[in-house]
């Protein structure tokens, strides 16, 4: 049954299947056979894949994704050279730092089988847990963290008086970096460390909205260490100047995801790929279920760029696309 | 650096790599070092294949399953034993017939790069081309469908009279399955066709709601065919009776969710596993993001189930979950 | 500043207030100076008031909303002649006739200040208690609406053998508002009363899906009572092609949904009117949240329809748009 | 029938009902007959009135509020004494401040009935017009808020170097406010300018993501003018501190809902109350749909808090729960 019809000239939807032992890279190319947000995975794929190999590439990291066990896989995108700017929230940084130094993340509960969510959250509080949805987080790390901010982050920087935000997250990711290097220490070094080694910018917009900030804060009340909140345009719109071909790559919604695309308001093109994974619908009209041709409005994106939106949890798409984007890059 | 903490027995959260060539058993062991989402599919992945070895699986598949490309994935698990008894709509055994008959559904557009919404699909109408998201079918393929019923589904049926709906999926898995024989068909029978040669019963509560149903009625018009909604009952009814451990796998909420669950509230057991891929939020109150604590409440899982909800589109982790359960079966 | 860009022919946004003491029709007046989710209410008010004054309307009513506190509102819009055909769930006709007969829902909680979900759920399920997610409701009353149906609605229907849907919720509409006449009972007789009273059939397609159907099975299996499932079709396909101007008042997804919207595959011309109150998005591309310009492609809606959806929980916005459109037909 | 059972301890449900001419606090009693999302719109108008008349109440405002028509509600909520610290986006103070200066927002529309969204929003480029899903901004008055900001806000605050946030949007809203002195400005002055005139502290934390931190950036290339990042907190610190009892009313997630949350980290006391309108749901693990109860875990919120959550699109809720608080306290 052949069909003129210029809506048929695709290849019909076939099947997808799932075998035992299939690759990721095998399960990407079933979710092209299939339609719905399956296809926008496979496509999203794609994108991946070409921006990774052909652009340089902003990252926006939102969410709670360090706790939720993403950070090995950002640190190895950027230690391979995929991504060249990330920008991120105070929170992944955080705790970005708390695994660096030792500290630990733990497989935990949104609701306890003996508890009410209140009483839980209250025996936690009592026990000093912070709970991030399914995982826990055992207060005391924000101790270790302190010392170590304040004894390897913040004096090298303390005689530059007013920094960059970039300057700090840097400084943050050479230390981070040098804990490896200490006996009792076997973590991986993580995101910031690795920026540091790769020289990949971390920006921070709204660093002073998290445990971060909070200790840079206090740190401020005794010293001439403080933080610009705009010195860090310079280098992030030249970067976007010089890129002939530029790439956004976008977990979750919120600043991460309007500062990347906001930088190309200043550049003289747009983005040429965008790839955002988010679970926010367009209905809320909110900027972090906004559609990628919204960007088009403002010109963000430029008209002919190859862009995939997945409305779906990041926590299961980001392992996903990258693992199958990396096994297509390997062939 | 270790605690005595209760919360901290288990395994802390490790990193979630994404590896090329990884297969999609290892991706779901890295969710499992993960959290959010990401362990919810794990766990997903965890109680599915429990189930598929030591359970009677009652399936519910709701949504655009079909047109989405889930029509092979869902007959192998018929085929390969890992599923007992399919709850499903009118529309997924319509589309699964036209499919069967040799028509096929397109990759399409939600939106179209030249049109509204509204002005691509009003061309659509005029076209004769029906849309579901970014699946296309044509209409004439429902003509081929009226056909493959008259002559071939209906009349044996009509002997009867009226008939229990179940008989009538029967009868037509039945004709799907003898298309195959036919030389100008080189489709796979699909999901009815499975079912009828494994003998898998598959119950359809609100056919009427379907193209399939609108068939059945017209036929209905001028003869004795017709069909009791309320005969399969005993058959399903013995099923929760007999089986020793059952388990739900529920795909989408609506009718086919509630059918699966409710089928406990005349057994004198309730579900031992039960896993569901939704993208519904609790937080509406409706059933289909209902919470499988929730369902305890009426008595429709057993206080000790193993259960797991992920929130998550099911095109997606529909082969996801099952590619992964049937890896882990395999070793 | 003026502008000539058609763009900006329409109003500029104004500022929507929130003033002490204003009426609801005045709400959605500023939700028409507003944007985004707010404007598509004011949207549906307005379609809503034109459906109700000009149309003959078929509701469909999914989910939760008589155990919601949505029955006397659905009730009243019968009995106000603004709904002409209603389909609706098993569930729904359920919880609506357990009121009838002086069975309450309660105030409960989705989580137990004491308790874990699971434990609470356990607990509810020890003491006899079912929960819809924040609603309880005691399971004796599923006694009483057995005897309900034993002794009052099946009688009479059993007599002619298997009978349509639609004669079986038009008895309990006799039954539930006889009950009224009782000395021990003050409940408001509910929907299915009102829809006896007024003439209005109810249409219940996946009737089996519910303690409705459950009953109405083990009726079955002593008698000679049964329901055909497709019989229902003909009134319903004669009231839309009587219809000169026809409207959908699409209250969550589902069945009543699709089944609102088939009908006129099989009516020579299609809705004129739509609204829609959902919170399924439409990404997940399941029915429930499609758009209804995705209705056009399948010819349910004509091309010049007026139609409004909101996304959003629809036990708030269907009391919402309600008073509002009432208060415009009482201008 | 009385029931001795603690879950019945509660009024039953009753019947929400929807009546021409009733009020938006009538409205909110209906809902709190009604249960599901209704029930926590009232629970929600119950919590605001409470806090409005009791604590220092710390409003978080994201999203696309201002373009979304709420501009003249939030203003009004500070003029009327009921916030006294506000936390919001760069971009929701840039369209302030773009409508306080003469500039309009257009009523648009996410999808146009003779384009496909991406050549609506290609054209709407060529046009140099700005989409906001289905709000329309003219982009030259992005040129009229540049001038604004380098005549009337940068150059005072230029002697003093480097500033805090704060300041700056204190300096937008003395200028705003006193545009309206001009002849030809006829427009309500907003948010900065009644936030100016009530003495109420506006916060930015991420305000370089935005067009306002742009042009700041831009003002700081060729003047001494910069943003300090860290110097806010002495002052927003210093009022959670002193408050006796301390209120959160968070609109939307994002930075605003954590940079209130988080400031109770570094107080003695923690938030009495807390109501969000948002439409995140929880499992996606983000802060936007966190539960209240987490933030107890963090010690964000005090054990005894009344908190109510209301997952719905804001632009609906916030004027409604706005309204029906306001007719309470009225009363």
């Amino acid at each position: 049954m052949t069909d003129e019809r210029e809506e048929f000239a695709h290849d019909p939807i076939a099947h997808a299947e799932a075998r035992a032992g299939m690759t990721v890279g095998d399960l990407a190319d079933e979710y092209g056979n299939a339609g719905l947000g399956a296809s926008a995975v496979h496509e999203a794929v794609d994108v991946t894949a070409e921006m990774f190999e052909e652009a340089t590439v902003f990252m926006g990291l939102a969410g709670a994704m360090v706790p939720a066990g993403m950070r090995q896989l950002v640190a190895d995108l950027i230690r391979d050279g995929y991504v060249d700017a990330l920008v991120t929230t105070g929170a992944n940084l955080t705790h970005d730092t708390i695994e660096a130094i030792g500290g630990k993340h733990h497989h935990g509960r949104e609701s306890h089988p003996d508890r009410s969510e209140r009483e839980h959250d209250e025996q936690l509080r009592d026990e000093g847990v912070d709970r991030i949805y399914n995982v826990y987080l055992p207060q005391e790390h924000f101790a270790a963290f302190e010392s170590h901010l304040r004894e390897e982050v913040f004096p090298p920087l303390e005689a530059d008086g007013t920094v960059s935000i970039q300057r700090l997250t840097e400084e943050l990711g050479r230390a981070n970096a040098a804990v490896n290097d200490r006996d009792d220490v076997t973590e991986a070094p993580g995101i910031a460390a690795a920026a540091y080694e790769a020289d990949v910018p971390i920006y921070c917009p709204a660093i002073q909205d998290s445990v971060l900030g909070l200790q840079s804060w206090m740190y401020n009340q005794t010293s001439d260490f403080s933080l610009d909140a705009l010195a860090d345009m310079d280098d992030l719109t030249d970067m976007a100047f010089e890129a002939d071909t530029a790439g956004a790559l976008v977990v979750g919604g919120g600043v991460p995801k309007n500062y990347v695309l906001q930088t190309m308001l200043v550049a003289p093109d747009a983005y040429n790929y965008a790839v955002q994974l988010t679970m926010d619908p367009p209905q809320t009209g909110g900027l972090s279920g906004a559609t990628l041709d919204e960007a088009r409005s403002w010109g963000k994106l430029e008209k002919a760029a190859r862009n995939a939106s997945v409305y779906a949890d990041a926590t299961i798409t980001l392992p996903l696309v990258v693992a199958a984007a990396r096994e297509r890059l390997d062939d």
